[in-house]
């Protein structure tokens, strides 16, 4: 049976990369020289696509920076999926989660509306809050297990019978990975911690943030979640989005830099 | 100084209500004979807040009910809030977070580009996911608590040191609290474990749903909730919104009766 973990090795093979580009839409971070309407903003996002699409393995779009601009935001976000079609993995970046019967309105909009690959989930409200996006196998969730940022410790870092909230949220995944289109979320920053999620989540693939702008652990983050069998999804936004002055060239040379570097690391 | 929490007293006290009508839109679960067009259940919706603005303390809007019919339905979100204006308070139920840089682009959308007066947050991330909704005291936030769903054991419940998650989640978010405008959401399903919620949460507002379809424990909802210095916010979603033939009338009438019932409730 094909499923969407299945898929996402076999384009990082085709595409010999490991690498996300993340399209955190941001005007205020675009040269005083860009056109900054939402037209101007499709043309800047369909400029990057055009160049990195055949450098890179997936987009992930970050939904808070197109809700920022309401529903033409929102719109904004469809053309961009819609854009991007099959070449590469789209990723959803809203960290929803909710009952049940929430949760299958937010799959039918981020998998059959919108068209997304895959998306990510906040597991705060437990299995009920990931089943939903489960059913389809050929898309995937990636729950948030260990994030890079430093509240993270707020809850995630309490422990219980010598088990943290984290590792019990690995655990819980993989035990729901049934159709194998399952991951997890974890941050480049918490190089130490990332070693018993490994062990806790088997070969489930892991979307990782934190690298670049929030200073993560790109050796670390590849060395650990990646082997035969398992891929760790390095995702990079600002880094390389408003690189130099953030023309095709300065894009394209920002891709093929991140791109390199991640493949020169070795994997066992 | 103002701030959400005392506005959100103060117009429970002059309408008379602790009362939120959710309009979680499903164009399933309307009459045949309904136009199910995103015209038509605008139609639909405007009716619902004509005939209930003037008895009910607030609106819950669930995002994923119009993020489902993608931008138009987000389109339809803004107009919806548009309507209602200053009339009640309005909630934002997204359940969002993520890290402070993202979380910030959210409380712009919701509650600058949309108009929002609060929100719902999912707390998974620690900190940094709620503390960009803090800066307007006039803005609000309910932070997920004790949710209502069966799955809430899964993270909620795990005790460290004697204390659950959810309780850690009360004592950050009333720490957090400077500026009068944050709340928990707390579900009605899980009576036994509010009153320990309550002695956590100091006289925080609480958002609770999950009486009506969910089966919710009204009496006590109210009882633990309320008291002169602090609120319960009850919401009913599909028992209002699809109560009889969903007529002005039938609406109408749900809405009065859940009234009632919460104002017959005798608070300390």
């Amino acid at each position: 049976m094909n499923s969407f973990n299945k898929i996402l090795i076999q384009k990082s093979i085709k595409s010999n990369s490991k690498l996300c580009v993340g399209l955190d839409i941001d005007s205020s971070r675009l040269p005083d020289n860009f056109d900054k309407t939402i037209n101007g903003l499709k043309s800047f996002l369909y400029s990057v696509i055009d160049c990195t699409t055949d450098i890179c393995l997936a987009y992930k779009i970050n939904l808070a920076f197109y809700e920022r601009y309401g529903s033409s935001g929102y719109k904004l976000m469809e053309d961009i999926v819609d854009y991007i079609g099959d070449k590469n993995i789209t990723i959803a970046d809203g960290k929803r989660g909710d009952i049940g019967n929430t949760t299958s309105k937010y799959a039918k909009s981020l998998f059959n509306q919108i068209g997304f690959d895959s998306v990510t989930v906040s597991p705060y409200m437990g299995r009920d809050s990931i089943e939903p996006f489960i059913d389809d196998p050929l898309k995937g969730a990636f729950i948030l297990c260990l994030t890079s940022n430093k509240s993270a410790s707020d809850i995630q870092f309490i422990e219980h019978d010598g088990k943290t909230i984290y590792e019990n949220i690995a655990t819980l995944v993989k035990e729901l990975n049934c159709n194998k289109n399952l991951g997890l979320v974890v941050g480049a920053t918490q190089k130490e911690r990332m070693i018993s999620v490994r062990e806790a989540s088997g070969d489930m693939p892991w979307l990782i943030p934190g690298i670049g702008a929030q200073g993560g652990d790109l050796e670390s983050s590849v060395k650990i979640s990646c082997s035969n069998s398992s891929i760790g999804v390095i995702n990079v936004s600002r880094g390389i989005l408003y690189y130099g002055n953030c023309s095709e060239d300065d894009i394209r040379e920002a891709t093929k830099s991140y791109n390199n570097k991640i493949n020169l690391i070795n994997v066992n």
